[in-house]
């Protein structure tokens, strides 16, 4: 398989969602292509949100891109980086800066970075008089096989990750593949995490594929790379579709999010990548299944194996079993107090159920820190 | 015509929305009658967001309602009282107190309140967990007759009024026209501000009968109100079902807002109540229209005797009408800098168009202030 270069070679995953649905587009050298940018709605002009990590690397191209494909003003509106920041006074100092250059209804914002770039972007663009459209280009792996599709935005509160947040679907999503390559390693790991969870909640033949080929996908190789992107960005597609605001289908996609949200939560957000917690909770997620009599015991060591080679932790932080059970509570998934979890139906099928006992939750704790 | 009490005998005005409708209930001692609590969403909890003016006068009463006919904990959080509060601090207040109290995705959230209430409980609503449900109980006349209805929900921005928040529809408003009669005389005259709006912009007749009523209504008597309440509700609820997210139509629900918008802003926000700011707006907006050659000019003093009958401020602040034209510049309503006014076509229509020219305006705002 080869990946020939720029949009008119990209890959299309359309997004089917009734008066919003969008394309996503993967390919290779899309950023700085004009062409990539064409279609969108008419701006008043439009503002890049990006950080202080990925300006250096991609903001110019991208401002000219822009700039020739739809002829307005374009700005920059630089965040720190990390999880840390993802929080009320960022948020408000994009609010700060889009007012202050006398934007309005009809400008486009434009998502570049990974995952917390995207959320809030992509919440600025929500509340911003109400809502305004924005493109995600997401730049890390994670960002571009889950967190930039499916329109999911938020901050999180010091009580929780991704507490105040809406339900805000971008107009376009650009996934350069290219733009991996400046990635550190442990965020393509982290990556891997979300692509793997596609696997045993969706596509069993899918988790055989990744299997085969993850040396390829941790060397970054462009092939491997195009296929594990277009597929999760698929499934996830859609599911979305299906059930846009996660009234029921949609929660399989936080496969092993309970338990890795305790793990972010209990560390002090930004310690472990969220990539890094789901991996590690996917396998705890998998053992409660096994415990359930859901799942075969064999597919516990192999997905553990498989976590292991994409290079994610599979042993979580020695918290007790006592506050992860207090962390998984305050999760968004839970419901007056009572926690769920995504479990798995056998491999490539999923579906979330309440907690069946503490007790057999602290096993699978134990087991695993 | 008689007004009767209870639920049983409620007005009803539905609000037809594609996948959200929802109905208004008017009428009288609605409350604290558990009827009118029945058939909402399934609730895990229930947080009543109130301010201290308004607690002391219903909370309790609500709050017993809500209990002995959804048969949930119920809860109250109790925000400061008035507009220069409407801001993220007090909003994060509510997060505080609905994440602190365990709240989850099922809770249910009674705006208890007036406009300022409504916004930023409605707003927390859209964002808490990417939104829950939440009923409106208005207890000004500006909030029944609009603010409540139609789903926007925003706090204030220092560099303008309501610049950031969402659309997100109550599944009910209760309208108990009893409440309105502890609210100052100020306020009533600020609730028939946005009454009178609905005659010019949409119907001329209830224009006539709101001439022939406007002592019954600032003497607060129930039938004048009943209808008047209704009235207003079905211009809007029939505006906002044909453009629930203001592509077009809806903004004609502006009118006067431009002017009013710049008022409130130029004196800093909470001087002149919004109603105020409006009646002063409207007379204004009418003078351009006037200017326009689009209204007869003997409308003009006739919308000025209403107003002032009323008892609204008819002459704007002197803040200049350079200040006056860069304050609308950051209008909501604003595109690439260019201002947009709320225009009548004749008694009865309305129509969103750009400024005519600088000039035009300076004139209207020297005219009247």
């Amino acid at each position: 398989m080869t990946v020939a270069e720029g949009a008119a070679s990209a890959l299309r995953v359309p997004v089917e969602l009734e008066g919003r649905s969008y394309d996503i587009l993967i390919g290779r050298r899309l950023l700085d292509d004009p062409a990539a940018w064409q279609g969108l709605p008419r701006a008043s002009s439009v503002v890049v949100v990006t950080n202080d990590t990925v300006a250096p690397l991609y903001a110019d191209a991208v401002e000219d891109a822009l700039r020739r494909a739809l002829e307005r003003p374009v700005s920059r509106i630089v965040l720190p980086d990390g999880e840390d920041h993802k929080d009320w006074p960022t948020l408000q100092s994009i609010f700060d800066g889009l007012l202050g250059s006398g934007c309005d209804r009809r400008t486009l914002l434009v998502a570049l970075g990974g995952g917390v770039v995207g959320d809030m972007a992509g919440f600025a663009a929500a509340c911003f008089m109400r809502g305004v459209p924005f493109v995600q280009v997401p730049t890390t792996l994670l960002a571009q096989v889950d967190s930039s599709v499916g329109g999911k935005t938020a901050i999180n509160h010091p009580l929780g990750k991704n507490m105040i947040g809406a339900f805000h679907q971008p107009v376009r999503v650009l996934a350069d593949l290219d733009v991996l390559r400046t990635l550190p390693r442990r965020e393509v790991a982290a990556g891997l995490a979300e692509v793997i969870k596609y696997g045993p909640i969706a596509d069993a033949a899918f988790l055989d594929w990744i299997e085969a080929h993850v040396d390829d996908l941790v060397a970054l190789d462009p092939a491997a790379l195009a296929h594990a992107v277009r597929r999760s960005c698929e499934i996830k597609a859609d599911v979305v579709a299906q059930d846009e605001r996660e009234g029921g289908l949609r929660a399989i996609l936080n496969f092993g999010h309970t338990f890795g949200h305790a793990i972010e939560a209990g560390l002090g957000f930004g310690e472990w990548l969220h990539g890094e917690a789901v991996g590690c909770g996917m396998v705890m997620a998998a053992d409660l299944s096994v415990r359930l009599g859901r799942l075969d015991p064999a597919e516990l060591p192999r997905l553990e194996r498989l976590v292991a080679r994409a290079g994610l932790p599979v042993r979580g932080p020695r918290l007790g079993a006592a506050r992860y059970l207090e962390l998984m509570r305050h999760d968004k998934k839970a419901e007056a107090g009572e926690i769920r979890f995504v479990v798995l139906d056998g491999l490539g099928r999923a579906q979330v159920q309440p907690a069946p006992d503490a007790l057999l939750v602290s096993e699978v704790i134990d087991a695993h820190c």
